[in-house]
């Protein structure tokens, strides 16, 4: 088999590789119907089958039942950050966010420029973004409270839910599926399908049923909520690839021990970074401890140049996608589900090398 | 090798046989990369590479030049009938639209949604949309026409381009790339991947730098042409993989004579099927002869029974995607682009022999 190489990309990211074999295999004649997905008519009962099987296994991952709906729109996250405040908050009530970096930020400036009444029940911008909030101010005439459960830029992660009582939204597209959570705490969860469920190109809504009461009736046709849960995520042609490798990162996660079993490994995985940074003063790692992301762990070296060269050496090595975000610079290795444990400990090991050579 | 089926679906429709084999042969390890096209940064060398190919192959093969920009967009060509409007009709100016069917009348009826000045400038909708009007009454205060070069569902054609001095935006969803076309009258095309050019998941936009003065600066993120222009469609994570396959198809299009070869062997292997229709008075065809598709033809059968005796015979012989839309019933062949030749030369002969026994 030809090498493969450790993918510590943000995103789009690492893919297992039991799911890209099979996908490569059933490529040309998925199952020897003579045709391959991507040429697939979305109403064919083949289809169904593909579509209707991803759905029910992110349910069972989730936990979550009837009393949910799972749709998979076009559009990536971002267009979630509009479809939102457009259909949950109307114009006598507030949208209340957590700020925690980047993608809150961009939520909830989108919300702004809709001419939203927006507020900020909290926020971690004092310190650059580097811990999770734990206090929040939300106003009494709230629409929802709207969280970013991992910001993939700063290394943030929540490792708690609020408990609120008015509808929870969370964008968790960074740690999706990466460990229990109990999703029914929340209205609506939402993400990109680029990091820990599939290839770039959809995003995964999940939306309560007791939600979906509140959704108005004068929004553009594909931004509305309704078009998409009347129809099944089928209005207009869905991304019938990317539903079918989602599918197949589902039951590798099935039979992966669940979330119990990837949050486990995660753990393992995450802990040969973080301990390799620990146990040194040339490592150090701007997140306060408690909210350290097990997905997305961004490290400092003592200088830029050293950053550089940590880097050019990790590529030779063949790491890849170990750069930060160019907004923060430093490093980041991103450890999402599908990464192999022996790229993590490989990892591990290359920082305690490269610190005694050049510490 | 596998036996492939013949797939006359109306979209997500056949891909060619050569792109699904190399697709299939790089899945797992992109040209030796260590990593699947599904697993690259959207910001790395490689994937620029992939984009910036996949544009200049279309470009080429449109004739056009620095004068248009082409954008990626997630959410389907339904997401443009509203970002049209929204963008390119200021509110003192009336959009103009000819009705030719489905989706001209899903982009006209979400630009009234939009609460836009909306004008009906032709419309075949008197003889249920079985022709493409040949006059139009156009506003003096009109932003833009828009018309629909093919009609998937009614199996019309545009065969001419209307000479208008206002700009001229149109859907060619299912008959891109099919023909040469002088894609210099339009000051935007755009469509739905999933027809022509590669999988489901994906709209194309080819806009003007003339049209693009025009666009507002009030519009929501994801909805404003001008945040993808200046990201070159990456403003948020691209559809990568699909990206992939439309650079695999567009290149597919050239080495077989481009325009010219395709529309070709398009005129053979939709005159297999015409022909079919009528040397015998078993079948009639709605269109009017002269705005018959080369893409998509509907046919209708003495009887309901016979369509669908017709239909599961056809499914025997391994031609799927014969059934005609469900607004409209009937039969349709959708022989798009990358239909092998031999399966509408056996579509064809299938036809004769069906009437022959059954007429």
């Amino acid at each position: 088999m030809t090498e493969r190489i450790g993918i510590f990309n943000a995103g789009p990211a690492v893919l297992p590789e039991e799911v890209l074999l099979e996908a490569q295999k059933d490529l040309f004649n998925y199952k020897g119907c003579g045709q391959s997905v991507m040429e697939m008519s979305h109403r064919s009962p083949v289809f169904q089958g593909i579509i209707d099987d991803a759905m029910a296994r992110l349910k069972d991952l989730m936990g979550l039942g009837d009393d949910y709906d799972i749709l998979f729109l076009l559009g990536g996250a971002s267009t979630q950050f509009l479809m939102i405040p457009m259909n949950l908050c109307p114009d006598d009530k507030t949208c209340n966010y957590v700020n925690t970096g980047t993608w809150a930020t961009k939520a909830l400036k989108e919300a702004k420029k809709l001419g939203k009444k927006m507020h900020i029940a909290a926020s971690s911008e004092d310190k650059a973004f580097t811990y999770i909030p734990k206090e929040m101010d939300i106003t009494d005439d709230a629409a929802y409270l709207h969280i970013t459960t991992n910001n993939t830029i700063r290394g943030t992660e929540y490792h708690w839910i609020p408990d609120v009582n008015i509808p929870l939204i969370a964008d968790v597209s960074s740690n999706f599926l990466s460990k229990p959570m109990d999703f029914k705490k929340f209205d609506m969860i939402y993400g990109g399908a680029q990091k820990n469920i599939g290839p770039a190109g959809m995003a995964f809504v999940v939306i309560s049923k007791k939600i979906q009461e509140k959704l108005p009736g004068n929004v553009p046709t594909m931004l509305d909520y309704k078009t998409h849960i009347s129809k099944g995520s089928m209005f207009n042609t869905p991304p019938c690839w990317t539903i079918y490798i989602v599918g197949l990162v589902a039951k590798w996660i099935q039979d992966n021990g669940g979330l119990v079993g990837i949050e486990k490994i995660n753990k393992e995985k995450a802990g040969y970074i973080y301990n390799a940074m620990d146990r040194t003063d040339f490592y150090s790692g701007p997140v306060v401890f408690e909210d350290r992301s097990l997905m997305n762990i961004p490290f400092r070296l003592p200088t830029e140049e050293l950053e550089k060269k940590f880097i050019a050496e990790a590529a030779q090595e063949n790491f890849i996608g170990l750069k930060g975000h160019r907004s923060v610079g430093g490093c980041r290795a991103s450890v999402y589900n599908s990464l192999p444990l022996k790229w993590a400990q490989k990892l591990g090991h290359f920082m305690d090398e490269f610190a005694k050579n050049n510490g």
